[in-house]
């Protein structure tokens, strides 16, 4: 996968994810010719944004139709079970012979089977289109080119990789489920120049500003769950939700705590109480990820009790393993899904520094966002830091970079992520299936 | 001063920096209208940068002169002593009458006064132009607006301001250098996204890509003197010569070793061989900084009185003062200019990381250009590292940055730097004289 297009992140079109007031601080998108395919397939991109969060576990598609130069038509993907882009965009159209001739525009293939909707590829060549313009195949087995093939024997025109990469990244949570068959684990941090997580009095949320935070925001929808370490939790009780980027929010992360040696539990009563009123809000659930043997232990302590009695969902993690071995198994369990209330297909690791220095340490991650302040802030206690035996690190692949107010942004995927992308690449998706780990 | 465009850096058009294998790896300037004053003016700075390093101390001025939408001449500053931009662009044209009517665009305001050339303002005054475009006013009391009031006697149509920006960061040690009355000192470092400058095992020079080594190699063109520390001296034996970026090579930097401790001189003979074929190369003079008494301590060892036969250039620190004031006092000492055989109006400072952590503590920077590699390396030997008391973090002003191969480049202005270009801006320096320390 190459670097995305100026403008373009892994939350879409970057801009876009940012309050109006915000939005000069970062670049815009350049602009390419108006009513070419790019064109329009940005303003598909852009439908899909306007559903961020609202589609899942099925992929936030977006779609647009156009005749002679004009848009007709838009749609992007309802909330589960609802209908797909290009359902909404054809139905919304009351004129149907309107469509004869009209070029359809969607992020993601057309679908070729039968879920809760009835096959789009089916509908979309019903309509009489002349073409037929799509930003990269669906991996999904039970689509894989056999949507695209559909429509190619209408006799539908079918232009396939416009904005690929844009779109991959937009669609990575979902892209990467088909692919790799496990959760997406995605880092989140700020830095400043000198790599310092946080001043080394603690203030960890002024590092970066305003529309970094915003735009973080904005992940937090595009992803399932939030994970934080116990001590980013006793610092900040933070309430991880989405509340600073454009709206409409669609929904609100899953949060995931993760506390091995159960010390949430244990804390001074202020902050439990900080905890309650954030960390714990009725706004989204929250899981209490611990070791069983540890919560034994804290459990001697009565308010330990007391408490726990207000933690509606604990998850035991495997005792005996490695941090990120540990994480593995809890995203792989299917209890977590149960407490989430939805299934846990991709996770954003948002801190703090010690966690995210076991994590990359052991290379977890899938992909990075990561935010550079101004900033010379000097210090030593709060940085990404573990051991390196010689040629242990790890390279990654740069996705793509922006200013973002004074900060700049860094999105980076990791090798085996990358790779995993390449399946996409050349049309391979849209021409034959892509045997996913479970199928091989 | 705002960041820069896309595409510009202090390196001045950042793909040109780049032998053309490489360019590719960096982004294109953005194409701004044909024939437009933004067109012509990257054109005149493009001109700058092909006599990069030439013209020092004075200012690398380029010009380029156009008639009816064609390019009819163009010039840069020639070696000191030698013709300005404009003259070199006017004297390329046989035809003077052909002059009249067309306009001329040039980097920096023509000069008002007779130096060791005659004044620019009038040559262009005679010549019949129509139009005289500017990109900034030269501050230098002598010229400080009065080139352009000569201009517009003639009733020249003037226009200033036009890429003001890229400008001010090209000719930013000759501006500084008129506006503070001293030094220019930049930082330059590469280090992985969490913070390391040079892996654990002191593999330095791979942090950062072909791309970046080519654009530093660029920069040290434009510095007048490249300073290291005692440790990157002994580690790597570095040439700090210019190699790598496209041709021509004006001119090698001034090699300056900060070595208060006279470490340098008692190493091993492995390394002073190497030290003898590479960094005291005669491509270019090499000063060692010592102090007096640690001088006079190594000189205990018969090697080091036989060794310092071999340094041509010492210059004697001040004792008793921190890192970042000793360097401020060497670079101010006349002995400098001295020994390097040209005046030390900027420099560079290249590493290690423990120099830089001493002097980024001290906020003895007035700009800084940053390379991060997409590794993430680990280790904890070699970061920018230094204590941070409440509160004592420098927020810089991000100026440029830009995609060099698979590096990212942020380039920052100190804020007192910063304050300091402000003089520039809004034609100030155009219209009224502006006062330096030495003037107030």
């Amino acid at each position: 996968m190459n670097p995305l297009r100026r403008g373009f992140s892994g939350g879409g079109v970057i801009q876009r994810t940012l309050p109006v007031p915000l939005q000069q601080g970062a670049e815009p998108v350049l602009p390419t010719a108006q009513g070419g395919d790019e064109y329009w397939m940005q303003k598909a991109l852009e439908q899909a944004m306007s559903a961020v969060g609202r589609s899942h576990p099925n992929p936030t598609v977006g779609c647009v139709i156009v005749k002679e130069g004009r848009l007709l038509a838009s749609g992007a993907t309802e909330v589960h079970g609802g209908r797909h882009a290009e359902r909404v965009a054809i139905q919304s159209v009351a004129d149907r012979s309107q469509l004869r001739g009209a070029t359809l525009y969607v992020t993601l293939e057309p679908c070729s089977h039968t879920g809760r909707q009835p096959p789009c590829a089916e509908l979309v060549a019903s309509c009489g289109f002349a073409r037929c313009v799509v930003a990269v195949g669906d991996p999904n087995p039970l689509v894989a080119g056999n949507g695209l093939r559909r429509l190619r024997e209408t006799g539908l025109e079918i232009q396939t990789g416009v904005l690929a990469q844009e779109a991959i990244a937009w669609h990575l949570p979902f892209l990467f489920w088909q692919l790799a068959g496990r959760t997406l684990i995605a880092a989140k941090w700020a830095q400043t120049l000198d790599g310092q997580l946080a001043y080394d009095d603690g203030r960890s949320q002024w590092i970066s500003g305003e529309e970094s935070r915003a735009y973080t925001h904005w992940l937090r929808q595009k992803y399932d769950a939030i994970l934080v370490g116990a001590g980013t939790v006793l610092a900040d009780q933070p309430a991880l939700t989405v509340r600073s980027c454009v709206e409409p929010h669609h929904r609100q992360p899953v949060r995931l705590l993760f506390d091995p040696a159960a010390r949430i539990l244990s804390c001074p009563e202020g902050v439990w109480q900080g905890l309650l009123e954030r960390t714990f809000s009725p706004a989204t659930p929250t899981v209490l990820m611990v070791h069983p043997s540890a919560l034994e232990a804290a459990r001697q302590e009565p308010r330990v009790v007391q408490r726990l009695e207000r933690v509606e969902h604990l998850l035991p993690l495997l005792e005996g393993s490695s941090p990120a071995a540990t994480l593995r198994a809890a995203l792989a369990d299917p209890a977590l899904s149960a407490h989430a209330g939805r299934p846990i297909h991709s996770v954003m690791v948002e801190g703090g520094p010690r966690l995210l220095s076991t994590l990359a340490e052991a290379s977890v991650f899938d992909v990075a966002h990561i935010f550079t302040a101004p900033t010379l802030g000097g210090g030593t206690r709060y940085r990404l830091q573990f051991p390196a035996p010689y040629g242990t690190g790890v390279r990654l692949n740069p996705m793509a970079h922006a200013r973002l107010g004074e900060d700049l942004l860094v999105e980076y995927l990791y090798p085996s992520t990358q790779k995993l992308l390449e399946k996409l690449g050349a049309g391979r998706a849209l021409s034959e299936p892509v045997k996913t780990p479970e199928a091989a």
